[in-house]
């Protein structure tokens, strides 16, 4: 068996991926559910199509594109990643593991390789947390692993939202049976330095670092800014700073460099600059490679929150969105992806991803493990997000040997 | 002469016009030259036509309503304020000193007065900075003393957004002659709580406080909230929460009570829970009844930001948006309130606005003096800001009886 990559056909798919955006180039936002997501969609499940895969869509948009195996009772082996974006984002995060999917699908098409399990490309719904405040929505689904009902910054519903976007089924139906799938893998960018500044071609990945989301509501008092006196302030704003500040802290004084905490979101109400701020909503991001570090970092915040306020005579509220449990790789499928780099002379590594993604909730049902290639400068998020169409066509190479050898 | 005033039918106004909203009761938001600003225009030049005033609008908005005197050529006696309102705001903010204006001229009509010269209701455009970052717009350009071309937050400029309201003129046709107004009076609440807690019945304005308006743009470096670990960051929003903290300390550093400084609006960007911010837009509202000692405040926060940048590495972008001179009113103006006050027993206190007001800009040009009435705790730009009917229809009684003796 040959394998080939289509490494400027490749390319070529990324950028016009990419093109697809609610902002002009090089700013790639795809929001869930807006336009651009939907047009995204479009476009992929178009390239599938050609591919000759069969496309089915669950209730909540989750897409899976299917090349049939010589066994299609067994359970299928899935790949797959996500192509919604934040507000300003690149277009190599969750698109490369797609886009590289599909093309590790037809490269073994072209070696004339015929699968005995089926192998499934997965398009994740809203990994991203833009829209609903929590990432991994299709994912956590597909684990059964979703906990309260979900509204979007204008307050509409989850349900509201997918219907409107045609997403019409129970939500009851998504979750994947334990046998759906053998194994699954997710190609990605790193979005960190490490492959890079080592020369490494390709990072597997062993462990997924425990996220968490606290959403603090500022309550405080509004009024005029030019007539309110500073003594008598209750100024929902400055409670919120001077919690950031101390989101900053708590992160720095866990002793461990693996401890990061940010403070993405502060919106304030009513935003007027001649208004005193009643109110700030913030959301805080705080991950760990370890889960009771992660977790003592977070009462940190809570904590100096709860001081801010009292100082400040204004309330909080304090919620967490989530806490997830680190996710742990399957030895079976990263003893496959090490096979497949010494069959194709890959330098790797193993290592631990720090970013979310949805094989965190996939590795709770089925043997996962991720692939990871470099990233310029470690940079991700942002426009000038870069991997190589080099780097890009060894992650889709290594991953097509790999699903060669899980689907045989 | 017996002057009258309608205190029912002036609350029923004033609830009307209240009602005209972005949002829904109690909540008044009225963004200059949106469908709300511009329904509550059309409300009150209604209202105006129904007195047989003359209605005329200049390029910018600003609405003129005459009742022409007996020698039409003397220069006018003028009254009025504004009837836009920031998001969150309450019912009484400006529109007092609108429609109880137009009550004032309805119970002159009303007693069989006849003015020698015209009496004109004045209805400024966008006294509130919401849209384009510069409060008094329209008196500014009366005034003659507006500087940059102004920009909407989604970058339209003044010319678009005017020319789609249907405000079509030249602004260079805006500005009053110096002869346009004999005098001039603006109706408002206080915005503070010094008139209730003294059980004042109106307070007579001698000088508007100086107000200066600054905005910081900070550059840093964005990336994934994962994987960019702590040492490495050049986080925009937190340089941001320090330069906010500094803004309230080099308020409470000035040893004066009158200084107040407020950071109203704060916005991140991209504004995604698992993004680091890369860049935050600050606005700054320092105000004081002294000129230099505004100054030196505002000096103590472009230290502390560029310090706050130079510590974080990140970029700042100081711009000082308007720096204002406080402004004196015309004792002539100042005397025939206080005459008002004394024909009608109301009890009053000369005192100093905190707060902006297009009269700043009117007593550049022309002798002006404001009346201000109680509000309950002091309280304004806040859905639960409030005035009684009484207080009300007694600011219009003595705005009636100073105009009645300013026009004859």
């Amino acid at each position: 068996m040959k394998l080939r990559i289509e490494k400027e056909r490749l390319a070529q798919e990324l950028d016009q991926l990419g093109a697809i955006s609610s902002e002009p180039p090089p700013v790639v936002t795809r929001i869930v559910f807006t336009e651009a997501d939907l047009r995204a969609r479009l476009f992929v499940k178009e390239l599938c199509s050609e591919a000759g895969l069969n496309i089915r869509e669950d209730a909540v948009g989750n897409t899976f594109a299917r090349w049939i195996g010589s066994e299609p009772q067994l359970a299928a082996v899935g790949t797959g990643s996500h192509i919604d974006a934040i507000p300003n984002a690149g277009r190599f995060d969750g698109t490369v593991g797609v886009l590289g999917g599909l093309e590790a699908i037809r490269a073994l098409q072209r070696s004339g390789f015929h699968p005995r399990r089926s192998i499934e490309l997965l398009i994740f719904t809203s990994e991203e947390p833009t829209r609903f405040g929590l990432g991994c929505l299709g994912s956590r689904l597909l684990a059964g692993t979703m906990r309260t009902p979900l509204t979007d910054s204008d307050g509409l519903s989850l349900d509201q939202v997918r219907h409107n976007a045609g997403f019409t089924g129970e939500l009851a139906s998504v979750p994947l049976a334990r046998d759906y799938y053998s194994a699954f893998i997710e190609l990605h960018i790193e979005q960190g330095p490490l492959l890079e500044r080592e020369a490494i071609d390709v990072g597997i990945v062993t462990a997924i670092a425990a996220p968490a989301t606290l959403r603090i509501e500022i309550e405080g008092e509004g009024g005029h800014a030019g007539a309110v006196l500073m003594p008598g302030r209750r100024d929902a704003f400055l409670a919120a700073a001077e919690i950031a500040l101390a989101v900053e802290a708590a992160a720095n004084a866990s002793g461990a460099i693996d401890t990061v905490a940010t403070t993405g979101v502060c919106d304030i109400f009513p935003r007027a600059v001649n208004s005193i701020p009643s109110r700030a909503r913030m959301e805080i991001d705080v991950r760990d490679i370890d889960g009771a570090r992660r977790d003592a970092t977070l009462k940190l915040i809570k904590d100096a929150a709860r001081e801010a306020a009292a100082r400040r005579g204004v309330t909080v509220k304090q919620e967490l969105l989530n806490a997830d449990l680190p996710g742990a790789c399957a030895p079976a499928v990263i003893a496959a992806l090490e096979q497949a780099c010494i069959a194709h002379g890959a330098t790797h590594r193993l290592m631990i991803s720090r970013a979310y993604h949805d094989s965190l909730f996939m590795s709770q049902i089925v043997p996962t493990a991720m692939l990871f290639i470099p990233c310029r400068g470690g940079v991700s998020h942002r426009p000038d997000e870069y991997s190589s169409p080099e780097a890009i066509a060894r992650g889709a190479l290594i991953l097509a040997e790999a699903l060669s050898q899980l689907s045989s």
